[in-house]
């Protein structure tokens, strides 16, 4: 007897900018207007981006603890964002939301880039804290935009789990881990057949940028498509884009097919849905010929990869 | 003081097919033909493919062993291969050249899928081994084409090493070696700048192939250009193409920048040069930058990579 495909309907839910001056309640609105307009559409799955609660605060230098605090959540479902879990409960749809998180525990705070999964009853399932964090951890005045990233956040220290949701494998991931192979392929390790993340990627050009504006889609789409091919996974990538007070974000947000093919992307810089029909069985096809790992990886020829962080370019070798 | 840019130009000598009645002498003619070509386009280094001075044997089950023994070289130079060298050095030009190496020690022959890379005095100074075989070690009567690389070579026993050559830092992979995320950051761990690499690719339909032939040329370029991009390298990769004894072959050779950008792609499935000026230190920027590996990667993060070849597939694991 033939199985029925495990098909998961998937809304990425891009976010135009934040304003530093938007209460989270008016961010939850426009979050829950989505999550509606999603599960609408049919979504299982509706998925945020990263710190979708917030304007992208690491772009400042902040002096004092409470004026970077005022960014970050010490509860998850909190008393603005508890609305959330109650919509997903009543509508029958599961979600993915960013967020800064802090954790009190014996040593004082540690604050996190995190991301949590939510079930279709409004439970969280999975968390997940950003382990490649971006940018710099000293101010730098010379600079426009700051990304202290770096200063704001600790390194996440949950590793990269999957969980057995939605009747599939799924991981999370953040924004700057999208660009880091290591970060798929240990998902992938473990089977992973939906990866969601949601990001937000300064387009600016330099000298405020690293590179040429028109490179960043490229590199985008590029670091995903590869990512999902490579690892025969559904990756579905979400930004927070458009000018966020004065500073212009990348858009982009696409989902992406085992083969790397892009089935849906957004083309605003707004608020805006993408849905997509997303086959789990589709991953079963690469997982068992070209990318069958058992088959053909050789972890012992991979020593460096976890021996070393690596050089920091040919000129500091010598 | 500003140092000159390290300005490679390099030549990517993409080969149609190759026929089984061709004598090595009759190839060598060709790859001399290319290696001419490429000097008076003024390249410092000329590319040619995977298992270049051959038909793309591993396609055809063989019982004898004198019959799968005649595709392998026994020397290099050899015979009819030392014209190569002696050529380069006249010209004053390198060369990158795959074929089927035999080796004879205590335990026996042991067979690789190997590439060199020789000097414009036409001194060979590195050779690499293919460490991702694909494909399958038992002969499939069902299949139209076979694909018996794991049958008839070894695994490669040199790892993935780079030298300092060409004013700069290269290494070499081979054909399914670029469609692993490990191989490129294997060697951009040791800091390479330029990674050249031949491939034999059939592009033919299901049932005989394993995915529609439309997507070939997608994941050839989607796995050159994340290795290139995610460890800011230049890449050249370089296909025996076209219908070799009744067999499709994708073509699509590239020459691939820092960025992850294709500067340079042949358009045709025979023999065709394209050549592109590669700055060596177009390198420098995203390595001391995005990817600056000592600031951003955390290798105690990557343990499942070096510790298991993986599952095969979900349904495996259950």
């Amino acid at each position: 007897m033939v199985e029925p495909n495990r098909v998961l309907t998937v809304g990425a839910a891009q976010l135009g900018p934040i304003a530093l001056s938007e209460t989270r309640a008016q961010v939850v609105n426009r979050l829950l207007h989505m999550m509606t307009r999603a599960h609408e559409r049919r979504c299982d799955l509706v998925v945020f981006p990263e710190l979708a609660l917030t304007s992208f605060f690491p772009r400042w230098h902040f002096d004092k603890a409470e004026d970077i605090d005022r960014f970050f959540e010490k509860s998850m479902p909190g008393p603005e964002t508890r609305l959330l879990f109650e919509r997903a409960a009543e509508l029958g749809i599961g979600f993915c939301l960013g967020f800064a998180e802090m954790v009190d525990d014996a040593d004082g705070a540690k604050r996190f880039n995190t991301s949590i999964l939510v079930d279709k009853t409004g439970v969280e399932i999975g968390r997940y804290r950003k382990v490649h964090l971006p940018g710099h951890a000293d101010y730098k005045p010379a600079r426009k935009w700051q990304h202290l990233e770096k200063a704001y956040f600790d390194v996440g220290d949950l590793g990269f789990p999957v969980w057995r949701a939605f009747d599939g494998i799924v991981g999370m991931c953040i924004c700057n881990d999208r660009r880091w192979p290591e970060t798929y392929r240990m998902m992938g390790l473990q089977g992973v057949e939906l990866i969601v993340l949601g990001y937000n990627t300064p387009a600016t050009e330099p000298p405020w940028g690293f590179e040429p504006t028109h490179l960043a889609a490229l590199h985008n789409n590029l670091s995903m498509q590869s990512g999902a091919y490579q690892n025969a996974t559904w990756v579905v990538g979400v930004a927070k884009a458009g000018r966020e007070e004065g500073c212009d974000m990348l858009g982009g947000s696409a989902i992406i097919a085992p083969t790397g093919e892009i089935v849906a992307q957004a083309r605003t810089l707004d608020d805006e849905l993408i849905v997509a029909d997303c086959d789990l069985d589709a991953c079963n096809h690469y997982k068992s010929t070209v990318f069958n790992f058992v088959e053909h990886r050789q972890p012992d020829k991979y020593g460096l990869i976890t021996e070393t962080a690596g050089s920091s370019g040919r000129r500091d070798q010598e």
